[in-house]
């Protein structure tokens, strides 16, 4: 999960309960990400991982971005709220970030949008953190176990937020796999651990998904009606409302494809936003933050996964045990029948 | 699978070896199915199940299907082949196929695009019938359990073919469900046993969906390849020809969203071929089996499922077994391990 929804509060709840918790350092600065580290070691001695957002490639049709720019204009109208440079910046300071995470090294990190170089997963092996690179086909797969990646998590069509796409293609979208083909095709791909995630939201799903081959899964949707969440009230109401039944992947928000609760805002420009991200994003993070500020979910960007209608809201540490009870359950289940 | 894909002796070797074969009806008449059932009886005296269409409602908007008739002039002059009458019947001949079904049962009926009558289920339970309804929704789920189904069949995004929606609704284009996620949803709404489809081409794949929540699992795809299957020569080959690594849903053949090998004829049409179900299927029937002709894999529907590059070009009673020998080794495997 991105921006501010994992936040040190969640991850250290998670990882004191026995999970891995990851820290989002996507769309923070290398400070801002650093700042929320040091909390997040004030508040659990126990592992844990970060995960950064890759830099985007230049974009091939900057107009693309000024023609969604004039279509944005009645939201901003709407919403009395500018709308933001679409230019500030896309490589996320992925640099800096790097540096202080090599300089001052956390248990594990992972990467989203793309494969780092060789050299960079080297020298996070050098300092002893383990690397996670996020897949959604088994050609990302072989790329990563080929510049040594220590383990890849894959990404199911099911997943909220983004599409961890390497390469954001709009040929293909509508292609993205569901998990549990997505995992068998990946696990006969590579040979490095394989972490699932996409729609899981119970142990049944993660014995599941260890059945198939993963080694460990990966949960976010489940995470974010949690107290310890920073997701605002307003999004994590929206995951179990009737109101908002459907889940969809859209470009409107932020120019790459990701998937949320199917509101107002997704239906009217989805159809004809570009691809541009991160452009997108900035352009309308105004907008979405006072829709937020409004309380009108219909403006959000109300990222879910397709099992958003299972979450329960209890705390992290709470959830991270009842997942373990009902994961050993459902093994002693699976494993009493037999087909001969 | 419909057509002539799973045809008697595909069925008969799948019964014979354990599994639980089932005869396509979709696009016979009720004389070619009754034939097809009398002539599986020859070949095996186990249980094996039938699979219907339901019919159709009226179309809401027929000047679509003139407009796309006019797109595809183009496709009839290339191969030389009239387009077909898009108005030959959109029932599937259910009310005669049911008589005969009645009449001289079958152990399983399978129900696609919809929910029978609670009469029908009640008919089917009183001559014995174990009555299979396929889902795609928690909601469609619900539907099936409240007429009387004695099971659902829970289809995931990944399955090859048409989705099995009960309402063909373009506005929810793009909301299908990964396997993994809805089966658990299905689990948690409705009380009677689930059949877990879409994307299973492997043993632990089963083993996955059964700790999910299902009692059983139902493979189209992987059994695609198999000598016994009617399937083409050119579909059974494409099917693992890197020339078509990804596969979409597509209006372009049928009218109603069907998953297929990306290829020319719906990358070309696919972006606005029209919600008209059956009528796209009558429409382009005969260019299909003229591409087929032709010997260009191009011009075809080359239905797969996502898994389709794992398939196993093997007898299907050897495959039946190896997938059962697959499911006991994934469940031993997934049970040895602990969270504690």
């Amino acid at each position: 999960m991105a921006g501010g929804t994992s936040c040190p509060q969640l991850v250290a709840a998670v990882s004191e309960a026995g999970g891995l918790g990851f820290l989002a350092a996507g769309y923070k600065t290398a400070d801002g990400m650093y700042n929320e580290i040091k909390q997040l070691r004030g508040l659990t001695g126990r592992p844990f991982g970060v995960n950064l957002f890759m830099p985007q490639p230049a974009l091939a049709d900057p107009s693309a971005v000024e023609v969604y720019q004039h279509q944005l204009a009645g939201e901003a109208a709407w919403y009395e709220t500018p709308l933001g440079d679409p230019d500030s910046g896309g490589d996320d300071n992925y640099d800096a970030k790097l540096a202080i995470l090599l300089e001052d090294p956390v248990p594990a990190v992972s990467f989203t949008f793309g494969c780092p170089t060789r050299d960079t997963l080297d020298a996070f092996a050098g300092v002893g953190t383990y690397t996670v690179v996020t897949v959604t086909t088994p050609e990302e797969a072989q790329v990563a176990q080929w510049a040594g990646a220590d383990a890849v998590c894959v990404q199911g069509v099911e997943a909220g937020g983004h599409q961890s796409t390497h390469r954001d293609d709009p040929q293909t979208d509508g292609a993205g796999i569901g998990l549990l083909s997505l995992v068998s095709q990946v696990r006969e791909t590579v040979q490095i651990p394989i972490v699932a995630t996409g729609g899981l939201m119970r142990g049944s799903q993660i014995a599941a998904v260890l059945a198939a081959g993963a080694e460990a899964a990966q949960l976010g949707t489940a995470f974010l009606v949690c107290p310890e969440s920073g997701a605002s009230l307003l999004h994590k109401q929206a995951l179990t409302n009737p109101l908002f039944v459907r889940t969809a992947l859209t470009r409107a928000f932020s120019g790459r494809p990701a998937r949320g609760l199917v509101n107002r805002f997704m239906r009217e420009h989805g159809p004809y936003a570009p691809a541009a991200y991160p452009q997108v994003h900035y352009l309308t993070a105004g907008l979405r933050k006072a829709a937020a500020k409004a309380g009108d979910a219909q403006g959000m960007a109300l990222w879910a996964g397709q099992g958003h209608r299972m979450a329960r809201e209890l705390p992290a540490g709470r959830l991270v045990r009842l997942l373990a009870e009902e994961l050993d359950a459902a093994r002693t289940a699976v494993s009493t029948g037999s087909t001969q």
